[in-house]
């Protein structure tokens, strides 16, 4: 493969090499890593940036409904929007909207748009790295927002917000059910709540909810990296496309003060960084299931514990003995 | 150190040998860690086990009133009850209550009571494996229940479930507040949720809050673990004793129908196996941290990466080159 004229035909912004680029920094093939590496270097060097939009909402709160309406509203004010997805499910129609681009006709259908499902999965750190590469390759593409979009299960959300410069909870109005309630260390990723369905009959519960986590979010430590009176929540409508313009404001005035206050690329800085020792880390545990002969030690090893044959402290020893020696 | 007497000494019950044992399978030396795992070799050898019970729940519910009240009524049937907190907060006074033995005032005193607190903290892995290593210490040393408590944040729990035969959720009555929620995965875990404070004003409170969640428990899947009716929830009140007996004969159940279906001794088994892949893979990580040419080469790659000389991906393949040529 051709990497120069891969990334050339990238930055050119043509949709079939994109898609072939975001296959290779998803592949595992040891061949295609070093290909990936290789390509991811020369894209950097375009400089490019786009706003990279942390998107979570547990499945039933709207999500894809919200995707479709406020990226048609972004396209409208003449951008172009790249929307992943980072799906830690095992199956991929579980959570994740995007298997099912027929849910977003209009974005899916518009030259604007580039709607990227998520990679069959392994593993979430090794999903969560390869949309992290696919979020560069939609930057270099020239895309202005990047929306990564995942299922509220958790750690998911936390790799999420590791790639992304904002962070967007999407909320349904509550239903007065506790065990709904969002994720305390969720809600406190978040630099925006967005309470969908503030439409019809669901309008009063939507406008009570936004109160609710409007005072929630205030009880919440203050973080350097935001300006008076973020995080925000908000109520919108995605289905009547009511608030979605007041949200991106929202968002522009947040990225700007934080552009302004050197946030911005200092918050990019420490992401490389994590993900650089993210790699290595996954390089190095990757050797005990993929070198055969310490995978095969790590079994029979791991058999005996089971077994109660010797404890795990002293099969743990053996091992190290092994891989140090 | 003179491991076999200290193994001895250990198995006779005797107090200052156990919390000897227990200081040096804290420690993160390298020596001392040769020693501790000769040591829970010879402990091992004895083959007793004791009732090992995961604890969890938020501050404010009570947990420290329960353990003592729950703690004493055990010791009052003859049994004989160790308890160890693993707290992954960086403050030792933040979420733990066993930095305070004084909030535990008869139990701390009791001769057939054992108190812990959390090891001073590394990282949430390193503390995890530690308790466990405590933990078969004073099934060694002839307790009949070690009580494993932490607070909830979501990753200890997953620790302690996989150090503990059945893991219990405490939970204060309902405030009516969402976010106070439990979070979805803690409760999944759960064997037995105790509603505690079901007592005085809040009496009818805790009530409604055990019907709430035993409707929940009703929605989850059902794991081949679990006999008919589990997992439960049940009111209880640490402060009046009321309930702790119902407790522990659910427990008590639950435990014995696990045994003669095989499960208890499973689990045990997976439990091992998983700490060893665990110790192993941490040993691996550290050297990144620990050999020092490694460590500098991660920390001038990281912060070239941060800088934005070179991507993250090339990085991670540099520094797979150092560590697997």
């Amino acid at each position: 493969m051709d990497i120069h004229a891969l990334a050339q035909s990238v930055q050119l912004g043509e949709r079939r090499a994109l898609a072939r680029a975001i296959t290779l920094v998803e592949s595992v093939r040891a061949d295609h890593r070093a290909q990936a590496a290789e390509l991811l270097e020369l894209l950097s060097l375009g400089g490019r940036q786009a706003l990279r939009i942390g998107l979570s909402g547990t499945p039933g709160v709207g999500k894809s409904t919200f995707i479709e309406s406020f990226g048609m509203s972004l396209i409208a004010q003449g951008m172009r929007v790249a929307v992943l997805a980072v799906d830690p499910s095992s199956t991929r129609s579980g959570g994740s909207i995007l298997g099912d681009k027929t849910r977003m006709d209009r974005l899916s259908r518009v030259p604007e748009a580039f709607i990227r499902p998520s990679p069959s999965q392994t593993h979430l750190g090794g999903v969560a790295r390869r949309s992290r590469e696919a979020v560069a390759v939609c930057e270099a593409a020239g895309f202005d927002v990047v929306l990564i979009e995942t299922v509220g299960v958790g750690q998911s959300e936390t790799m999420v917000a590791q790639m992304a410069d904002l962070f967007v909870l999407l909320l349904a109005p509550a239903g007065g059910d506790e065990l709904q309630g969002v994720k305390r260390g969720i809600m406190e990723m978040a630099d925006l709540i967005l309470i969908n369905k503030a439409d019809g009959d669901l309008k009063p519960a939507a406008t009570r909810t936004m109160a609710d986590y409007a005072g929630a979010l205030r009880l919440l430590r203050k973080r350097a990296q935001d300006p008076e009176d973020f995080p925000k929540a908000l109520a919108v409508s995605a289905l009547e496309e009511n608030g979605l313009q007041t949200a991106w404001d929202e968002m522009s005035t947040l990225i700007a003060w934080r552009r302004e206050h050197c946030f911005f690329d200092r918050a990019r800085a420490e992401q490389a960084r994590f993900w650089f020792e993210e790699d290595v880390r996954q390089a190095l545990l990757s050797r005990l299931t993929k070198v055969g002969p310490l995978r095969d030690t790590m079994s029979d090893l791991g058999d005996a514990v089971a077994r109660g044959d010797v404890t795990s402290a002293l099969a743990a020893k053996q091992m190290q003995d092994l891989l140090f020696r």
